[in-house]
């Protein structure tokens, strides 16, 4: 059966991951090449700020509690906050919530590593966006060895329960997995030193997690795979193309919310009435 | 001398102020008609996106630790969510921060009326929108007696404290009365109840704050003149029109940002240094 939809082409089927085995610049589901950016981004806003409306009217007058939570992760430069920039962008700021996740305090670190997680999640007719999220104590945790490693196995198990309870409870969890190469990073870390207006975005820790490239992809792996569920599946998009990245992101978050078949609330006021008591006061 | 900025011509003088005397229909300092707003939106646009950046960039690196605070006010259907909506609209969502006041709840009531002000406001590098404020505690508050009346007397001198204190401690207070007429209003509720999809907007309980106008007036224009200062003022925007409305918050925004002539935070590493770090990476 032809896959119709981005988010059909764009999640992570079962089995083994090979990162390697996909191309970060490719446009899957795009029909067009760059230039038909504007366009279709066009057409994407009109879409995203229509089902927005509906979702957040719903959330505030109580008639549906459904919310979105988009987690963004991938290696540095792969454009988690550009994306968020993007995106966002075409929303209305009141509908939605942006947490950047850095490394955790110590209040952070006395509790469980979901308990800052569940303290961020959007409310009803929100939309959430995770710069980084839980899954930086699966990814770093790992390759920088700052848990042991029958405490990383146990929280894939505690990931997966608490994400199906989210969706139990009404909230749409779309993982989105910016995938760029090696090569990607390079061309945007030497981008940044090259710009004095871009120096503040460059670390020279980047280049030590650099380093650890194949160590961080090979935890990527195993996290596509062992966290991937029909009810909250991982979507791998490929990101060496900044538009179509934003695009996709954009798209996945269209179809989502269209799925919903969201109405407008009701009415629950006499709508001729209020006419005639709104017109009595013509002059006031 | 002639009034060069938006900022200077929207800037409420000194003395008694009288509402009905403003034209809310009015475009100010908008050098053209409705048809050149969007090439005037998209330079706006540019201005701001480039602005809060550096603006951010100051706040992250700790290299400035100034910020903004945008409050609106307005009565109902001036657009204060709307101008929300399209002026952060134009700013990155990571640097945004957006809070609506609603009716204090029995914890908020339990403190003093700026108790829920202050843990909402922006942090160094942020801009933070308040869709109604402190003010509706010397607005409502008074039109509706929640309060004594010396207790209201308080609240404007505590009002000029407080935001004196912000001021000082580096955060720009822009107050954006968002002005409309009787009229204006009555055009856009009856557009609500014409338009299903804008039902849930639409409250019964505004047609009762409607009759209340010219108290809500007299309630503005003593809030007006007794809190606005040299380092807080006012900015009576018109607002019977939407898109001079939205351009000339975004414009004042701008303004004050560019006043502050904030640089790109500098290196705070060997460029050339990194550079061959990362090039001895080129293949991971």
């Amino acid at each position: 059966m032809a896959k119709t939809t981005l988010s059909e082409r764009l999640r992570l089927p079962d089995g083994p991951v090979d990162l390697t085995a996909h191309d970060s610049r490719a446009t899957p589901g795009f029909g067009g090449s760059k230039k038909d950016q504007s366009a279709a981004t066009a057409a994407l806003a009109e879409v995203l700020s229509d089902q927005q409306e509906r979702l957040y009217a719903a959330g505030v007058t109580g008639t549906d509690d459904r919310r979105v939570l988009v987690v963004l992760q991938g290696m540095d430069t792969s454009g988690k906050g550009g994306t968020i920039r993007r995106v966002a962008g075409m929303l209305d700021p009141q509908g939605v919530q942006v947490t950047s996740f850095k490394a955790p305090t110590p209040e952070e670190l006395a509790h469980d590593f979901l308990w800052r997680i569940e303290r961020s999640l959007p409310g009803a007719g929100k939309i959430g966006f995770f710069d980084r999220s839980h899954y930086e104590d699966v990814l770093i945790g790992k390759v920088r060895a700052l848990a042991d490693p029958d405490e990383i196995e146990r929280r894939y198990d505690a990931i997966d329960a608490f994400e199906r309870r989210l969706v139990d409870d009404g909230c749409i969890v779309l993982k989105c997995f910016l995938h760029i190469t090696p090569d990607d990073q390079l061309r945007r870390l030497r981008a940044r030193l090259d710009d004095p207006a871009k120096h503040w975005k460059y670390d020279p820790a980047d280049v030590d997690e650099r380093r650890l490239w194949p160590r961080y992809r090979e935890a990527y792996e195993v996290v596509l795979e062992r966290c991937s569920s029909s009810y909250a599946p991982w979507f791998v998009v490929p990101s060496g193309r900044k538009w179509y990245r934003n695009w996709a992101v954009g798209q996945l978050i269209g179809e989502h919310l269209e799925a919903l078949g969201l109405t407008w609330p009701e009415a629950r006021f006499d709508v001729d009435a209020e006419r005639e008591r709104l017109a009595a006061t013509a002059t006031v």
